[in-house]
């Protein structure tokens, strides 16, 4: 699979893109990422990507120009499944829609910056517009990072106990159960015992237990979707 | 406000929390931002900091004690208003989530990583638990960055023009209009024309009504709350 970020601040997830899991997809194989600089498209002389709204609100909004010119080269270069641009307005990003684009070959995520875009971007470059939640950040450059980070570690083979990802929350509607390492004793805070008895079936019967009380205590709506 | 972030995987935000808006706020003074690696609290030789999970489940755990022991050792040094754990069942971060804790002087952030921390971290070191969405991470480095971001750019005067981030998505639970910027026309795609009117009433009644329509066809929840 193939993600190319789109933004003026590249910088900001380059860290989050060449290390952890997304490095290892990349070293395996498995996932490529290409960060572009919107400025390398501008055809200003200070490399300016912005510009004042229409109407006069205050903030800045990113020029069309720009962005239409590497979505079109990028997109003479092979096809793409979707152009997704990161916006608190857009579609909740979840779980499923990770599984689903973890199916695509290529994709584009457009960062959003400044007061936004200029809207006929969204009405003809872009595919699906998707928000990783209910508050306003910065930029879309984290969002991207961790649509990018969430999508890449569900491809078969990234993570290396597949078994690790399935037992993960919201792959079955259920978040995870408690876990314990060593030591067994801390402070005098213990770890249940039925996780020291060796006992199978019984370990096995408490993380489901754990599993349903968790989940009907803290996100009852999980167990109606 | 002072934010202390702990990860095995600093390098992953270094770039985050050190360009754009968060590096403007700790220049002005308004934030400042540590990021400690976990390891350098490991006593083992190898600065291990997780273990395999008692009951023989799949992927490695974050051990207690280095944990415990920064996080003490920050408390030793002032006092926190909350030690926030990012995990996918905690409480849904928000835009009033971000505006609450912005209002915060010390805060620490923990990152999970690998399959989760030793349970007893939550139930005795925590203080609150919180989600940026339904989905996994690799790790909660992202998500941390996601916080620091939402918040900190609440603060006043850490973005420049303060009008700006009132009129965001979320603020008074509308979405945003749409914003245009230069030039009026692209590849024949227009502006509408009461942008480019000068008719003050007519452009702020547009606004409205664009919101108020975005809102109704694409989030109407937001208009329940």
């Amino acid at each position: 699979m193939r993600i190319d970020i789109l933004s003026v601040l590249p910088e900001m997830i380059e860290g989050a893109i060449h290390s952890s899991i997304l490095k290892r997809a990349q070293e395996k194989g498995l996932a490529e990422f290409h960060l572009h600089n919107l400025r390398d498209y501008s055809t200003d002389k200070h490399r300016r990507v912005d510009d004042y709204p229409f109407g006069g609100e205050a903030g800045m909004v990113m020029q069309i120009e720009p962005i239409d010119r590497v979505v079109s080269l990028l997109k003479s270069e092979r096809d793409y499944d979707e152009v997704i641009f990161t916006t608190p307005d857009g579609e909740q990003f979840s779980q499923s829609l990770a599984n689903e684009l973890s199916l695509y070959r290529n994709i584009i995520i457009l960062c959003g910056h400044y007061k936004g875009v200029d809207y006929r971007v969204r009405e003809h470059l872009v595919t699906r517009e998707v928000s990783i939640g209910d508050y306003v950040l910065t930029g879309g450059e984290l969002a991207a990072a961790v649509i990018a980070d969430a999508v890449v570690r569900v491809i078969p083979g990234v993570i290396g106990d597949e078994q690790s990802a399935l037992s993960d929350s919201f792959q079955d509607n259920l978040l995870a159960p408690p876990v314990y390492t060593r030591p067994a004793e801390y402070k005098g805070w213990k770890v249940p015992d039925v996780l020291l008895s060796g006992h199978e079936r019984k370990i096995s019967e408490w993380r489901m237990e754990q599993s349903m009380e968790r989940t009907q205590r803290l996100r009852p709506d999980l167990l109606k979707r």
